[in-house]
């Protein structure tokens, strides 16, 4: 199992418009082949200044790969992560 | 549910021993009343710096303050975090 997950901010300008669209393309990640587990949550901590996480599973490293090169992975980091997301930190975990 | 996690790197300096001691306390955190989906992870992305993961869940905000304040998480504060993390981020995710 490969947890993979971004934490993210959304930038500070975004209108509620394309804040919807955002929310509504990552969604849809999630019918991408062999996402598991896919959940999008709200940061909640006032310990670091991320607004919100997505999270999801892969079995093996090349469902994970192929995730990340998959054409819809790609469309959606073109046309709504670029333009919505301020700042954001990736982390991989896997069982210790 | 609340997910409470925090990603962690310990003190490069850091001996075997400790090393060994520090995760032994660890697991013992998943005995304190009301955790639950109590994982220890090992951080994987070459895009942080951070190498484990600590992450556990609770039904209620009132079960995550009675945690953070239990006498056995206070000691484990003291006598091994402390001594064994050079940098840490906690994160605090629900369901959006």
């Amino acid at each position: 199992m490969i947890r993979h997950s971004v934490i993210l901010k959304l930038k500070s300008d975004i209108n509620s418009a394309d804040k919807r669209a955002f929310f509504e393309a990552v969604d849809k990640l999630a019918a991408i082949p062999e996402v598991q587990k896919f959940e999008v949550l709200k940061q909640i901590s006032s310990k670091n200044k991320f607004e919100y996480g997505i999270s999801m599973e892969f079995d093996t490293q090349e469902q994970y790969d192929s995730y990340s090169n998959h054409p819809q992975h790609q469309v959606f980091i073109q046309n709504f992560w670029i333009k919505a997301v301020e700042d954001f930190l990736e982390i991989d975990y896997v069982l210790l």
